[in-house]
């Protein structure tokens, strides 16, 4: 059916005809599509297990009590809860299609995430919006998504489009778009900045939800920020910050991923007096840590763990994400409800048997069934493997006769130290060459320092995951294994990729606008972990991530010392060094 | 501002412009209009009580803490808490013009209502929705819409007008419209009739919430009526019930209105496990119940009474609501929200004390600040006062030779008795002649039976409100004085009207669709009151009330036998007799 010939007449009669049949059988006059016998389920209504079969019938709940199907399973014993909800996720973070995605996360339980696709709308703008909308097309895991509030993230970001409330505005008609995304710029927004009030005002004449980015900011000044038409936050690392958020009406999406985990410091929120306005979201989440880690399931066991109640965990994972984005018809098992099913045994081991998806069985002890990629636009898939406009680069291109600023690394944090100036590598003080090359049009922009604590010792590192404009950032022991390296990422179409005397000794290949992998999640990790030993190998401080570590280097908005395209900055003093 | 010159990029520079300002206050940038100053408030999302001051500008809360403004009120020792909202109430039946019914309502805390004009919707169809629009547009009470779903209520009501989903679609884009009606077929519903799914499916459509009504449905029953996509219930008077509801996921509004109330019975829902799901509402409040016992504030003072947590019955009576409808911008105190304010002394005595409404005082120690009436468009005004399409009636037309059946009173219920049949007229025995008389249409239809237990000696009673169609009801000792009522109702374009040998002893004139005054609540209740007492000195059982009771002996739903235009029904079977 082409739903673009479709009359508004003509969708009602579709939705009349579906609509009949579920209440035939909810009343009991047909048959349902699937019946899950004998079930036990978490009712987020009232606040307790319940009994019953589960009717199911076109994708949706349709009754709960006695019932029969033309599927039936006897879930005796076990329990059933609702489809875990991400509500906050950069879906690239993943470092694979969204496809590749949804396969991960289906087996922890997540049926829904709520996406912000500002990593490839940084590369791609609204062509990157656009990818991801078609990419996660009636993909087993409703994807939704909250549009990109700050691209480039900052005014000193050479990023690949620049996007306003115009440019983004049209895409608050697509019937999966829920709001604006994390609005970073919060500076802006309590300084009143008339830029960031416009894509706040827009989205609120939309009658849509704007998701809120503050880390710790208190009084007259949050004040402001919500006042300003900011729902929600999930940068809270403290209690105290949480608190002060709720006390004036935001959410709080307590992030537990790959970079940032708060579950721990916030789980005191997990009672009755704070959990309504709670849900979990994981923001970043790396291939490694979705292998071995799991999702949302993850913080549900954790809270559970700690002792939060598991009927209360199950609300936050799923009800109020949810009821938040007014996502109506999920998070609660109820008639009318989608049929997306989690079945464990039991809240104290947790394992999850079952995943049903719009009344499919999707996951059976772990196995996910398959289902199709959704088709993206040819052009828009050429368009996204295209991202890289970056002329040939020479050892001469990093050659630099001044002095730069040295950016001293710190273990465990991604904040950074101003460690004075230096004119050349050394390695035998572990001061090494790091450079940002513009890559999105062709500027020859190339911003060049040093960098300390890495500890490289042959060869070089290059990344185009780099926040959040992801230019390629290149660290080295000489100018030519910078530019083999840099050339390499280019020739790959993005991706990580590490050389040694002339070669290239380890690499990733992330072609889908270089920050995302065609391939499967257990090859990317595959090479991603690979390409972290060869690194390690030559010479990285085992106590940073590779990779990570160099993916923030060039986020103007993170202390101390950062390098943009046109060179080292003092984030405190916004000025070049 | 002629807001439908205003383009797109027009509205969002409007909507920046006040937001910057608002911004500007809540960051201390600049003066607050209103300041609430040493203010304990009920803080809904950490269900406490908090201090501080509240600061307002451009009618919107936009921060909590210390702030200075142009007007300052120091509330030291008060309470503030949001403004109430009454979930569902049919404003027509206060028989009062919306700007009277929220000068009555305002002092009692009220600054939100949902309407269903289903009352004026049998009347005049979509013109009295567009009616009742305009008339409540800009009030200082916020009235919304649900689009009243079952006009005529059955098949049986000879109405005003008939209004199929298409009818109404259009309803759905106006800014105070959030969805469709208490759906009262729900016997319809529930047998998947094309004609009440295709309603449900539409509102869907838009995204709009869709009431329901349907006491004592349970089973696969009522989780049909629930999967059809009906989201509440106000029908509950039993705990039984709602709690089967709550369970199924719906929301339950508890109400206490003039013809029903279950507050008492549904105290218990008034407790952390359900309240979440629970809301306020009326459904019907007549003039001196209005007068006399107050609107949502009453909900809230039982329900401390007897014993419920004081910041609970808040929640209940304003938060859950606001959430319900999408009212995404009312029903807390918190940056954002709506400017409108109750200030009690204390929960024990919960004495109002001023009421603020968008950050104006709107009420002060009971006294309500004069405001203007909503302009209506002058053709709606001439049609709604030209509602009766009757030729002249004469005894000759309430005769009958035939025997008809004889519907008996019970005295404090709305159901009746099947008392037989009856030849002729018999004030001894208590047998009176009663008519109802279509009157939309000039069709000359006049239903005729008779009724015992009514107790009136001498002259007639007749109204214009009879639920749902608003046809005449005549009750009377003579044809003569059935006719002289009834031409009088007529000529007054609506009301209630008692005679007595030959001329008119007392009346209400109700001539905006024969079902609401154009003058003040004061002077309706007391016409009301003083034609009650005539009535009763005519003999009418002091038991009853002497209109309430008739204006529901058309509606043929109500069990056992009922008075259509078309002659008596026997409701349980559904035919004549």
């Amino acid at each position: 059916m082409n739903y673009h010939q479709e009359s508004y007449t003509g969708k009602i009669t579709r939705k009349v005809n579906k609509k009949l049949r579920i209440v035939d059988v909810a009343a009991g006059r047909q048959k349902a599509d699937l019946v899950l016998k004998n079930a036990s389920y978490v009712n987020v209504f009232t606040n307790e297990i319940c009994q019953g079969d589960i009717a199911v019938a076109e994708g949706l709940i349709v009754g709960m009590g006695a019932y029969s199907g033309e599927v039936e399973y006897d879930l005796s014993g076990k329990i059933v809860l609702p489809g875990f909800i991400d509500a906050h996720i950069h879906l690239e973070s993943s470092l694979v299609s969204p496809k590749e995605f949804a396969k991960a996360v289906l087996p922890h339980g997540t049926t829904t995430v709520i996406t912000d696709p500002h990593e490839i709308a940084n590369v791609m703008g609204t062509d990157g919006i656009e990818y991801m909308l078609q990419a996660t097309a009636d993909l087993p895991v409703d994807v939704r998504f909250m549009l990109p509030s700050c691209v480039p993230a900052t005014p000193l970001d050479e990023s690949g489009a620049i996007l306003d409330y115009r440019s983004i505005d049209s895409f608050y008609d697509h019937p999966r778009v829920q709001g604006l995304a994390e609005m970073m710029n919060y500076v802006g927004a309590i300084n009143a900045d008339p830029n960031v009030i416009e894509k706040i005002v827009a989205a609120q004449a939309h009658h849509k939800k704007i998701d809120g980015h503050a880390p710790g900011i208190t009084g007259n000044d949050l004040n402001a920020y919500i006042a300003a038409g900011v729902y929600s936050d999930h940068e809270c690392s403290t209690l105290e910050d949480a608190i002060a958020k709720i006390e004036r009406g935001q959410f709080i999406m307590i992030r537990e991923g790959t970079a940032a985990r708060n579950l721990e410091a916030l789980l005191p929120l997990l009672t009755p007096q704070y959990a309504d306005r709670c849900m979990f979201c994981c923001d970043d989440k790396h291939p490694s840590d979705l292998l071995e880690k799991g999702h949302i399931d993850y913080q549900v066991k954790e809270a559970i763990a700690h002792g939060v109640d598991p009927i209360l965990a199950i609300k936050v994972a799923c009800h109020h994400a949810a009821r938040y984005y007014l996502l109506n018809n999920r998070g609660a098992i109820a008639p009318g409800y989608l049929a997306d099913f989690v079945i464990i045994d039991n809240f104290r081991d947790f394992r999850i048997e079952k995943v049903f998806k719009r009344g499919e069985l999707m996951v059976e002890d772990g196995v996910v069934a398959d289902f199709p990629a959704p088709e993206v636009d040819p052009y828009l898939v050429k368009k996204a493997h295209d991202t890289f406009h970056v002329a040939h680069l020479t050892a001469q291109d990093f050659q630099d006769p001044r002095p730069r600023g040295v950016i001293g690394l710190v273990p465990g944090e991604i904040a950074s130290r101003d460690m004075g100036y230096a004119e050349r590598i050394d390695t035998e003080k572990d001061i090494l060459k790091i450079a940002v090359i513009e890559r999105h049009k062709n500027t020859r922009h190339i911003g060049i320092g040093y960098l300390q604590g890495y500890g490289l010792k042959t060869g070089a590192v290059a990344t185009s995951i780099s926040h959040d404009s992801h230019n390629i950032i290149v660290v080295g022991t000489s100018e030519e294994e910078m530019a083999l390296a840099a050339n390499r990422v280019v020739e790959n179409r993005g991706g990580i990729v590490v050389t040694a005397d002339g070669t290239v000794t380890a690499e990733l290949v992330l072609a889908i606008a270089g920050i995302m992998s065609d391939d499967t999640l257990e090859n990317v990790n595959r090479d991603l972990e690979a390409a972290k030993a060869v690194a390690i190998s030559q010479g990285v401080n085992p106590g940073i991530d590779p990779f990570m570590t160099l993916s923030f280097m060039a986020l103007p908005v993170i202390p101390t010392l950062r390098l943009t395209t046109r060179g080292i900055i003092d984030v405190n003093t916004q000025q070049y060094i």
